[in-house]
């Protein structure tokens, strides 16, 4: 997850997450425009052999980015940010630039699902310690990402 | 909007916000569940005669705060708080203390909805303050919240 | 409920109908937009002083009916026919003329909402009778309407 | 699409459907319940090597068939039918017995989406030629529903 006019920083992140991911045989799931870090970590995952992506899409009739695999269509507008995190084993938001993002790490955590902040600015990291009670993790890199999320699911 | 198990700080000023604001002739609307700062702004409200009060409820069966006068049942969990902020005209947040809340503030910002934040923690003041880009307004009062909302509707 | 485009007997029913529920002190609830068997149903309730409608839109941004009291903004497109039926006590359908009242009866059923079928044709008849297995009433006018719904509120 | 406790026939035609669909190459998605003709269609197509097969799931939680390959999870209950539908290229019903069906039919001609049945009985021939205005097709066998999608694919 992140903005759709996000950072190169947060960008760079998530193409990098999206291949690592997709690597180690995760389905790699977004909001499915064709922008920013939704589509970064996309692109990502599809540079891999046999990767599979979902984008789940705000309206009833735009078009994917081209490195989705499957494109649920939602019309539920900002409200699919819901069946984002709730279809996710583990969310991973590159930077929390936007309220996009920030709905989608809020509602991740009402979910109950774990969650991963990707280099997030000192405002987001103060913020969202105190809201996570530790269910956060926060981490520098799309390395140390993977490395949680495995871990996150291993201890299920 | 607020926690449902917000501080004693945010519960009080919801129901003193729901009492002005019901007093003003505004309708109030909340998601409607019989806890915490929800069901303080809708106590507020119906301390006023001829007031309003609609609660939007994540469930199809759940029971509703006993300040509801109409009951809109979603079915859509936290979904709902997308239709709860974009059904008003303003958006209120009494803290900011939940993800619940934070999802919400964040998806009125994402739908263009003008929000007002009472009493916000250091922490939530300054994390919106980015986030807002100047469509946040903070005070500290239900009462300045008030002359805030009433200006905001003058100027459209 | 019923079409945006309804024939004049449904509109009429409708209308009717708004009005008689309205005068025995029901909410009138519909789709909320401008056009057919939505409108008349709300134009047919204020008529009646201190009457209370609501209109549950599909969009973020449409303008809803002038009569229309209160608009719940759901932007889920069709998928909001699901809200109004579970947020009715009674769902009553004036006409079962297109895809969207064919829609709102089934999903009142699966929610095992009470139906009521006003005036129906005789292939919707014929099918709601065998999808319904009982739990659909069908009556000629808007008076019968009242007295079944009456009668449904009051057994419960 | 179909009945949870659908009868044989119509169990008996989703698991050939399910299975001619992902032979051709075809996506197959389904409410994604372990139930009647949902699980068919997803289990026909598991038998084909390299399928792909999505389940839309009402609720956050439920266990999904073990025929699904992508479970989203909607958490929006019936209201999950209009994604199902927004969703694919083609919808087919097995048989429209319940009212989830029929909802699933409505939702998908009012987003002008292709419907094809599948062995319909009487009434629902007659309610939905009606309905449908020419957009419904209605076929005996799987295999013509297949014939009759790729036509619908190939004229667009």
């Amino acid at each position: 997850m992140g903005a759709a006019d996000g950072a190169p920083l947060h960008v760079g992140n998530a193409e990098r997450a999206g291949e690592l991911f997709a690597r180690d045989g995760w389905v790699v799931l977004t909001g499915g425009r064709p922008f920013g870090v939704m589509e970064a970590a996309l692109r990502g995952a599809k540079k891999v052999a046999g990767s599979l992506t979902i984008g789940i899409l705000p309206t009833a009739a735009e078009v994917p980015s081209p490195f989705v695999d499957v494109a649920i269509r939602s019309d539920m507008g900002h409200a699919r940010n819901n069946v984002n995190v709730l279809t996710s084993d583990v969310v991973i938001a590159c930077g929390v630039e936007g309220p996009g993002t920030t709905s989608e790490v809020a509602l991740a955590l009402k979910n109950d699902r774990p969650v991963i902040l990707i280099a997030p600015d000192a405002a987001a990291r103060a913020f969202f310690s105190d809201l996570g009670r530790g269910k956060i993790r926060m981490v520098a890199t799309p390395e140390e990402a993977l490395q949680v999320a495995v871990h996150i699911l291993d201890s299920r």
